[in-house]
């Protein structure tokens, strides 16, 4: 069965068979093959003022076959590359724990395994994806798959029209790979995305069709949202130019999930400019909350060691260093004590987070940047 | 803004008021207010051959208000009703989460907090459950969310009308309240389900069309299914009378959640009779597998301690302990001395499981019951 490539296969395939081609290249001219991997430290990530986003630097290293110590992780950088080779061929996508049971065998006429744990294998990915500056999905693989979507929006996922304003309770899946070969977006009349952190704070919005009413798009991601959610998030910001929203827990969780978003990922800066949104907003919750809604004592909850440690550490954060009110809001999240959950908005009314509390900041433009 | 009940909600908030009046009754009368729990101890499950599913007995523990030990938990009995009141009332739903906020406040002119903790809330909810007779989606609460569904089948969902056969990539997400007033079977061509345990399984199934080719609807629970799921296969069950077929890890977990799905949950005995579904089917993966499908030593994961400890618990559940292919089913995975993930057929190829190993048990009939 010929499975037809589509244009951005074509240009990752290219990449794998440069890979290949370069490490037989060397052999035949019987040099030593290697590959030098971008360095995916900690001191190779800086922040990048301009484009406001995290960013890898150029430190690389170098991974030999004739090295001792290197001989292994180049076999499975090898390995990772044509297992791609092998998904793009077929047309298919797989997880990563798939490509891991995939790969997996005992060398032959050895007993060693070429993978012993799946996290070897995770990280050997990682390796590829920055090798190649291919994202994850472009490589046919997919990680888990979380969130929902609802609002007034039409889509187009692999030919089948989706139309986001007509999914009753159920909302639709946000698929791993949002790829615009995947999901076109066909019509959109909505004025913004509300991203909300959890699944059950998603159902009040759309049980009280909140995005009805404001004309927008709902989105949640259980939690950090996994890589769909925030391409998905990424690509209605930039293509349909909505602005986002997010409404998180105020807890060091909730901040850490809007750098994420905002900013990208410390340990995956290298997705940073197809998945960050700088321009990402923080509706809420916020540490002045628990006077401004007279929120009781009852639904705190006092702040532990580590929520402490993880607050200052995100003050440090260079996008939050030198903003007056994010250092405002986190001094006053540690001089409070306590954190709040969006849910702990029910004890004023069940509807009061989306009758009141995110329709009254909308319209005030009362959020943080 | 006056709601419109449903029926359901009607013959709910009878019952409910029903609760209160036998309190202020027995006030009235000067004589001590109580209920009735029924007890939902270990003792009082049993398996009912006939029906083929775990039930309660028929034990109680009286809660009374005037015993000091009981005072607490008979308030937050009457609380937690009185919640379900407010959100009938409203015609709203919450999480159980949600339901804690809503409840949790500092009583008047004491220091002493309604609910500590979730779990306390939590408990008084199952007790409430079965005091009334009433799942906790008639109580108007929810659970977690997760789970999806693809296949030849048009539902309406509040209104909406969802063809989840032209559902792209993404899937229709499973509600967590599936009740007939929320969810309506429209139309449905398909002859069964096949319900998997991940949802990167389900990917797997979704991309190679596989509902379309076999001609059933595609399920996953995202490990243990959540109530919305299990409800979802029951009606599908029931009501389309398509037959349930599983296919999950061949590990404790795997047999664990099949035996829920089967015969319901032990600490939630007494919703088996609208969950459990009798006559689903254990596809596989099974412990003979290995062997059948000629895998390699290196896609075994070594059963650990506890994992031995369970597979001999679930051996003995009555349901299983009469069945000669489950006892040997469990025997062999003791004998093989590791577990199989469905993930591990990727090793022979990507689609292995699609194209191959599901079309043959379907074919043959080869399943355990």
């Amino acid at each position: 069965m010929k499975v037809k490539l589509t244009e951005r296969d074509k240009k990752t395939l290219k990449r794998l068979v440069e890979l290949a081609d370069s490490v037989t290249q060397s052999a035949a001219r019987g040099r030593d093959p290697f590959v030098d991997v971008p360095a995916r430290s900690l001191s190779n990530v800086r922040y990048n003022k301009a484009k406001r986003f995290i960013e890898m630097g150029r430190a690389t290293n170098r991974r030999q076959l004739f090295n001792l110590s290197q001989a292994r992780s180049f076999m499975q950088t090898m390995l990772v590359a044509s297992g791609a080779v092998q998904l793009i061929e077929q047309g298919k996508t797989t997880s990563i724990r798939g490509l891991y049971y995939l790969l997996k065998h005992t060398i032959e006429g050895t007993k060693e395994e070429t993978f012993d744990e799946q996290s070897e294998c995770d990280t050997i990915i990682e390796d590829v994806e920055v090798l190649l500056a291919a994202l994850r999905e472009e490589l046919h693989l997919y990680a888990d798959k979380r969130g929902e979507m609802v609002g007034d929006i039409v889509i187009i996922d692999k030919g089948d029209e989706i139309d986001c304003s007509r999914m009753g309770s159920g909302g639709y899946g946000i698929p791993s790979i949002v790829e615009p070969e995947v999901v076109e977006f066909k019509k959109c009349s909505a004025k913004f995305v509300l991203h909300v952190e959890k699944g059950t704070v998603w159902q009040r919005f759309n049980e009280d069709k909140f995005w009805k009413k404001h004309n927008c798009i709902l989105t949640h991601g259980a939690g950090q949202p996994p890589r769909g959610v925030r391409r998905m998030l990424y690509r209605l910001h930039n293509e349909l130019k909505l602005p986002v929203f997010c409404l998180l827990d105020n807890d060091p969780w909730g901040y850490y999930i809007y750098s994420v978003i905002k900013q990208g990922s410390i340990n995956l800066a290298f997705e940073s400019q197809r998945m960050a949104i700088p321009d990402a907003k923080f509706l809420g919750l916020r540490s002045k909350d628990f006077k401004e809604c007279a929120l009781s004592e009852s639904v705190t909850i006092a702040l532990n060691d580590t929520d402490r440690k993880r607050a200052r550490q995100i003050a440090n954060y260079p996008w939050f260093a030198n903003k007056k009110q994010w250092q405002k809001e986190i001094k006053q999240l540690l001089d409070n004590g306590f954190k709040l959950e969006v849910e702990a908005l029910i004890s004023k009314d069940i509807s009061y987070v989306t009758e009141y509390y995110a329709p009254q900041r909308l319209k005030d433009k009362d959020w943080l940047d």
